[in-house]
């Protein structure tokens, strides 16, 4: 069931109960997808029916954009038990970063399997923070495509006893401040009123982004915009703008509604562009210490 | 392999050869689907996210739009063959004509099989018209769903002695004429830029639809939308101002093209609804001789 070539989970708190329910288990599961399931994610993100290399399986340059990554996981990522944690409520989760690394070119159909486990569990005083490892492989030859890291917040399951802060996740803990200067590129997209309406055919089924009443519960005015689709969003601005990258790294700040435009600042840093996600009707910052690390050589090359 | 309870194909041609091809076989095609392609398919024909119904499984009234039952017999008929016709060439196909009738309540998952074979192939002269019907039930028990009817013209490819007109399809082939009268009920619908990018999802995958050169090759300025998605677009709004309805027919009359609205006039007659779809920006009348026959004393009582 392992198969993990990392070491052991690394989970941070001092009662050994917890550690040990932590650590009990891999969750796997399996992905099957077709040229389909990739123009449908790509459509999901705001691609259009101009890029056929993105919306047309019979185009010779046809591809997933590189934020599809984070679909074939996002079951495993998410079966991973939490309800060990003091005071668990699903409803107090809240999605607070995302790490996607990519190994290798990305099919455009196949079987994937994806093995999900816990790498770290903060104690943050009010909340725990739960950051979990995915690694998802070609079904049939076991070659690795993505690695996801995924934390998760949530909220009134602090105080059990663990370290304040972690390890040393690399990119995917990177703060990733943005420089001084004005960005070297800005790009501008409105969403649909029923983008995340499409977006959830990509396999995050939550009603918290379609039905009101659920999102009333979440604390919201009405229903709200996938964080990832929005990652996925601004990942397409920064591939379009600067062309391939082997990582991208996002905090989510705060919340976006369907129908909104949202404006991605970038800053190239040598082979690293920084990026800033905003909502323009509301001036506010949704995602924050953003980075993707890109493929060398790649600047724009390909495209 | 058969299984219809109709009578034999009636195929209206002097030359034996021709009706013995045309007999020759029934075309049968497995369709699986999940609430995930009922939602998909209701997006691809303007659904939104506001309309729970439509868009979230969860719904407690989750349905397909009617004209849902055009997408599990696609590729069926599809399927048959033409090439005995003379001097058959593909790219001379238009769609003529489209009759659905619903028979049952609509699954919103499961597994269907449709069997389709040529009831009808006119000599127009110039153009042959190969009318198609199509039996689409459910697997498991048998039960009848859904009948199509649906008529093609392949220019070029007339003047093998049929005749050229032929037997009373009743509501499937009727005029459905517009009365004088302005129209009872008029709905609006701009369709987006990627409107044939997402419909295409549901089945009907033809370059046509979203490849510039190909559409070109047809002598269309750019990709067309399908003839399929307006009368989807058109029947919903037909089902939103009169509620349900037990079959529902449409002539091809001219092409949509993604981004542009249609605008479609209804007119009451008892238990008919006749309609008319236009293009406001061009002013071009796209579904003629349409009509819908009502489900009795349904007239927005579900609604």
């Amino acid at each position: 069931m392992s198969g993990f070539d990392k070491p052991d989970a690394f989970v941070d708190s001092q009662d050994p109960e917890i550690v040990r329910e932590a650590k009990k288990g891999v969750v796997e599961d399996t992905y099957s997808f077709t040229e389909r399931d990739i123009i449908l994610y790509n459509l999901g993100i705001g691609a259009t029916a101009e890029q056929l290399q993105w919306t047309y399986e019979g185009d010779d340059d046809f591809q997933a954009l590189p934020t599809f990554g984070v679909i074939p996981q996002f079951h495993a990522s998410g079966g991973i038990s939490l309800d060990w944690l003091p005071d668990f409520n699903p409803a107090k989760l809240l999605h607070g970063e995302q790490y996607l690394s990519i190994k290798a070119p990305i099919p455009t159909s196949g079987v994937l399997v994806s093995k999900a486990r816990i790498l770290e569990a903060l104690d943050k005083g009010k909340a725990a923070a739960i950051t979990s490892i995915i690694e998802t492989r070609e079904k049939s030859t076991g070659k690795l495509i993505f690695e996801n890291q995924s934390t998760v917040f949530i909220r009134g399951s602090g105080g059990f006893g663990g370290k304040r802060s972690g390890i040393d996740r690399g990119a995917a803990s990177a703060a990733n401040s943005v420089p001084k200067r004005a960005p070297d590129a800005i790009v501008e997209e409105k969403t649909t009123p029923s983008q995340a309406a499409l977006y959830r055919l990509s396999g995050d089924g939550n009603p918290l982004h379609i039905l009101p009443e659920f999102a009333a519960i979440g604390g919201f005015e009405k229903p709200i915009l996938h964080g990832l689709c929005s990652m996925g969003i601004a990942g397409k601005a920064v591939y379009q703008t600067y062309g391939a990258y082997k990582d991208i790294k996002v905090r989510f700040a705060d919340v976006v509604y369907p129908g909104e435009t949202l404006i991605t600042e970038m800053w190239k840093e040598g082979s690293r562009v920084i990026f800033s996600v905003k909502v323009k009707e509301r001036n506010v910052n949704v995602l924050a210490s953003a980075a993707v690390t890109l493929v060398d050589g790649a600047a724009k090359a390909k495209l």
